[in-house]
């Protein structure tokens, strides 16, 4: 009773998922709040920085003309007839002859052109009043940050699905956005399936495994930026199954379930794809690990049906749901991050498709260099604690060998990209 | 009225905060909430992986020695005497001409040494039986995953002080951790100081800016892994502002101040210092930006003076405060991962002292690249959005070209370095 299959392509499998991957909404969250969330709306300047010609320095504010001729052997001598403090202001124009002490970031007076930094001034009394001597001499313009130089009103700093990061962060504050328009979270639910699962806190068994799927998956969810809720483990009635699936379908954006997609006869998810109508969207990709991803949609929203295998759920996580995550948060680059490394191992294995090895990023040299992660057999686990980067290895009928180069998906990044 | 101040090097600098710097508690959370903490234990293995010899994929168990001598032309022919599901266990022992039906994921029956490939058996009825015939031989261990061939029971699979990453979650789960032991977060208080600082919902006004640095540090101690409190805003009264900065200490770990180091007149930070009677470790550094960044002791206590400048701020935080809060996280690599770049701009501005330019990290054909973001102005604070990397230029008389190899500090990594 094998159910046959047509393998696509994994870009084919995307771009079919993708066509039903929607854009979030946006709501209000306080800028404490907002490390790590993405920009519900593109963020503006909305004034000049800086909003006044000000002192980079702790200083002086002269007029350059004064200073004009001035050398060691031939000093100029400045009354200081103020100081400001940065955030004050110095009221009364200043006269050729005269400074202002002036703190770093503080608005540079009327009249004033050039800023002399403090160790350049030679400060002394006399009859009371209090001078600079200057040794050197000024061009109009010289230390002054300028009204608008850094930014101006109206810019987009940043475009709407960036990730917020502390430079963000400054720049929400710098232009007022005490409460951030950020992308809603979706929400997305993870359904184990295996009568072979047990709970983490039971005691193992003969036959059994720990449940640790589940909670990888939470992680990459999270990691992805989205809310993770776990709905527990499915049962093993296939009438009792299809029931929690549809309750499950109402309570979240996106519904994850692993294992339970094997062509073998133990498996009943395509069976509940049937009788809940849904559209499979592909149930084969010629890829390893994770062939028998399947992807079904009912209603608009997205079913995603990952293998029980812990290293194929891990990638088609990354590669199928995460850009409908990123989607959902109004990212325009949703998929993974792709760029070239050194194969820092030989992989001398074959196969006709296309294989995502978990692996180890490293530099060398300033190299990207990606080590493949333990044996990247089936099932195992530990090889996953450090793995940061899938290594793509294309399908055909020879192994690859340290030192080529290859393709790699980063998957700690924030920046993605706008295709697969 | 100047004070003189000793530059001490970066490394120095480091070194003395570091002396202070202690490991904090481990607490327990679910695993649910795991994720992004740092491991307050090492991970251990509590028993081995796989638990039992199991089979990597939907097939047929069988004894290796039935299919002695079998080929495509001389065929084998084996009942099946059983089906096991995953999670399920078969308990007879099985014959040498016998089969038994296979879940991935599922125990070995008694007797078994060889997994046959579900699309390899030719399966077939006769007289009520059921059959299968295979064309090829095996031998003892062919696709069996072997007891503890992934992990043996003990090992250990990641240090304490790990951040808690997708994988780390799966092997949580696989032994068993329901509650885990992470690293208790070190609550980081936050005062702004400057007369110029206006709060972000606050209209703009001659010769003052908003608070943005605040909110920048906000994000950059939680993405180091602590919990950050905003203080508020400085009082401009020296006694009261004394007794601000007294009160604080009580509700942190740590505690930064932006702002009010200078050595100019109205930057009073050195006074408290001098009133908590708090020993101060150092207050100017051969670096920029940052040179005037200030480090205090009290009862064990660290109060790090940072520079009001942005730039200066970021680079203060990242070189001196990261690895105080890393180390609190138990982590043995409390610093910034350091690699090598190529330089993707000329950076002509010669300095005598090193300097860290923030910038944005690509790479070219898999070698890391690091463009400088804008001009690395003081107070420029659009570059800060996509900085990703500081660029450590050495101090000297010249400036940088283009294509030269330089020094990165990576500011998004998760790995770290045991030292500055």
């Amino acid at each position: 009773m094998l159910e046959k299959r047509t393998p696509i392509t994994v870009e084919d499998a995307v771009d079919r998922v993708m066509e039903f991957a929607t854009s979030g909404k946006t709501e209000f969250v306080d800028i404490e709040k907002a490390f790590g969330r993405f920009l519900g709306e593109d963020l503006i300047a909305d004034h000049d920085v800086p909003f006044f010609n000000r002192s980079p320095y702790d200083g002086f504010a002269i007029r350059a003309e004064g200073t004009t001729g001035t050398t060691r052997e031939n000093p100029v001598v400045l009354e200081i007839v103020g100081e400001i403090g940065a955030g004050s202001v110095h009221e009364e124009e200043v006269g050729v002859f005269e400074a202002v002490r002036i703190m770093t970031g503080a608005q540079i007076p009327t009249g004033c052109d050039a800023v002399v930094m403090l160790e350049l001034a030679e400060e002394f009394e006399e009859n009371g009043k209090k001078f600079i001597r200057l040794k050197r001499s000024y061009k109009s313009g010289d230390n002054i940050s300028f009204k608008g130089e850094d930014t101006k009103k109206g810019t987009v700093l940043a475009k709407k699905g960036t990730y917020i990061n502390p430079g963000i962060a400054a720049l929400l504050a710098t232009f007022g956005y005490k409460d951030v328009p950020v992308s809603v979270k979706p929400t997305v639910g993870v359904i184990a399936t295996g009568s072979e699962l047990l709970e983490i806190n039971e005691p193992l068994q003969p036959g059994k495994i720990r449940n640790s799927n589940t909670y990888m998956m939470l992680s990459q969810i999270e990691r992805a930026g989205a809310t993770p809720i776990y709905l527990g483990q499915f049962s093993d009635d296939l009438e009792l199954c299809y029931g929690q699936v549809k309750e499950s379908l109402d309570k979240v954006d996106i519904l994850i379930t692993t294992g339970g997609v094997s062509v073998g006869d133990f498996d009943y998810l395509p069976e509940i794809y049937k009788k809940l109508e849904a559209t499979v969207l592909f149930n084969k990709i010629g890829m390893r690990p994770g062939s028998v991803t399947t992807v079904a949609e009912l209603n608009g929203k997205l079913l995603f049906g990952l293998s029980g295998n812990p290293s194929a759920c891990y990638v088609g996580f990354e590669l199928f749901t995460r850009p409908v995550i990123r989607t959902f948060l109004q990212s325009v680059n949703p998929h993974l991050r792709k760029e070239t490394a050194v194969l820092g191992s030989d992989f001398p294995k074959p196969n006709p498709f296309t294989r995502f090895v978990r692996g180890a990023l490293s530099y060398e040299d300033g190299q990207l260099v990606a080590i493949p992660s333990g044996l990247d057999k089936s099932g195992v686990v530990s090889s996953l604690a450090t793995a940061d980067v899938f290594i793509m290895l294309p399908g055909g009928t020879r192994g690859f060998e340290r030192g080529m180069k290859v393709d790699v998906l980063l998957l700690d990044d924030q920046q993605g990209r706008s295709r697969i």
